[in-house]
């Protein structure tokens, strides 16, 4: 089945993996507009990080498993408001980096449709700070 | 391959699915004692979607695609140690509701090895709530 197949490629080194060597990071961008509680960022984190591993997997399979079989290392970042995420997404979109939003639905605590969280990546470390790396941690 | 098939199966409906019909949901269950900031839940909250898709997909195909194409539901709720995560994990593998737990090499903020956030699910809403119900919204 498809599915098993999938699963044995995420949980087994991928030697016929084409993705280049290095360390591989996912960069969860929060909107902090917002004023989201840490609940709220907990869960919006939750969508960006399933979204952008289904988002790889369908794009670049060897990329998501570099990423999974190394830690799946993720950090979350601070950014003052939409604008500002989108515009990072399209940065990363023109270097071929892969990048997700999510927006809410608003139904507690923010307005409906916000964009809540983008995520960056899975990609190299340093391809990712070319983009991300005047941001704070969040 | 595999993968395409996998994605596939994410991102159709599926007819010959053989999960329950219902409101599915994902219960992240977040370890208060660790006094974790904002962007640590986001990250951690990150890592346990991803280990509950990956461990469902492998366990129970059709009960990750009811989630997946039910609006993927999460919500992050209070618990005050790892000893209480680990009783509620348990009431769930009891339940054959699945669980997973993450821990931290404890880089950052925290004692390396911390038990920081389990997930619950996904599994339908009624299911979980019998397990998190008393729980708090973080």
């Amino acid at each position: 089945m498809g599915i098993r197949s999938f699963i044995h490629r995420l949980t087994a080194p991928s030697p016929s993996s084409s993705a280049p060597a290095g360390d591989y990071k996912l960069a969860l961008l929060v909107n902090h507009e917002l004023k989201m509680g840490k609940g709220k960022i907990g869960a919006q984190a939750g969508h960006a990080s399933v979204k952008s591993v289904l988002n790889l997997g369908k794009k670049d399979p060897s990329r998501l498993d570099a990423w999974l079989t190394s830690g799946q290392a993720k950090i979350c970042l601070k950014v003052e408001d939409e604008a500002a995420i989108l515009s990072l997404v399209k940065s990363a979109k023109s270097m071929d980096i892969p990048a997700v939003i999510v927006r809410d639905a608003g139904r507690t605590q923010i307005p409906s449709n916000s964009l809540t969280v983008a995520a960056i990546g899975p990609a190299l470390v340093d391809d990712i700070d070319k983009i991300t790396g005047h941001l704070k941690l969040l």
